[in-house]
């Protein structure tokens, strides 16, 4: 290696990038030195913000940097829906292909026992609280389709079960545009055994 | 989207990384913010050391933050060669691939009138004073072997013949594991032209 042990810092340094190898923090660094210093200091700016001044919104768990995020603090959403996912990535998902006008609740993780992630380490009991307020008339469990996620909406749906809250889980089947030939046979059973009557 | 203001921020300053879009910069912000904070601020800090503190080395004009590179300074390379390319990067893989121990002269860059980059911005008066001083006994020509690479190459290669200099330029044809019917026929007839005796 040739290069200043500055600049062989700031490529170690941009491997904390999820993706990001040897070869890519090479290209990265040497881009942000030669091309763009002005992007590279407003890269360094954002990044110490944003993470020293983004928490967790204090009703719904997403990241945010304010108390209450936008979503929860704006009147206009139906507050008898609430939707559970595992990830602040998956409420930005939900609601730019849906038109759910909710609430959400963000676990940030899903239950993993072996990984010391229990139900207080995703907010259960805050989330038992908002369901013992009896102003819900839906909680619709949208954790992802994997093992965890499955045992996470199971026991989640049990806690809605005990206060009469109606509990939906989002239907797994067949993507659309997908071929029956390709889709894997766990998920190709789930389309079979979950169909629906076709009103002609 | 329905991500805070600042998290959207960090989204678009992560976006002035090369090969970095819209999806990728959102999964490196939510990475940062959920499970790598400590990472996040030492890139922070790091990034901008480096864009405030590294320049260019007096000598070979190599990216270093010190006045002199590692190389430049380091007394046993051979001063009586010297090496011509185009990027630090370039420095680096010459150093990684090879074993030679003369210096180099880093152009940042290659002729391109239509960009505005002419003799003066890629240091070549710098270049031709170190010509000047008699010392070397061969200008090692390792420009890529594009249109502005050999332009540049062939405008340097003058300049050292002015000064009654060896100059050679690395060969070019088939890279090595190559097959002949996938290689491109600028190369292949590169590399027919470029033909070797063979000493049995």
């Amino acid at each position: 290696m040739s290069a200043s042990p500055l600049i062989r810092q700031l490529m170690e340094a941009l491997r904390c990038l999820p993706g990001v190898g040897n070869k890519t923090a090479q290209r990265m660094a040497y881009h942000l030195l030669e091309r763009d210093r002005a992007g590279g200091r407003q890269l360094s700016r954002v990044l110490v913000d944003a993470m020293e001044k983004i928490g967790h919104c204090s009703d719904c768990r997403t990241l945010c940097e304010t108390t209450r995020c936008a979503l929860c603090a704006s009147g206009s959403r139906d507050t008898s829906l609430l939707c559970v996912v595992e990830t602040p990535v998956d409420v930005e998902a939900l609601e730019q292909a849906t038109g759910f006008r909710g609430h959400y609740f963000v676990l940030m993780g899903h239950l993993s026992p072996l990984d010391g992630i229990g139900p207080e380490e995703l907010g259960l009991e805050q989330l038992n609280e908002r369901f013992s307020r009896g102003d819900l008339d839906e909680v619709i469990l949208a954790t992802n389709p994997t093992v965890e996620g499955e045992a996470t909406a199971q026991y989640i749906s049990e806690l809605a079960r005990g206060h009469r809250i109606r509990v939906t889980r989002i239907a797994h089947g067949v993507p659309m545009g997908g071929e029956l030939e390709y889709i894997d046979s766990s998920t190709l059973s789930h389309a079979f055994s979950g169909r629906r009557e076709v009103n002609g």
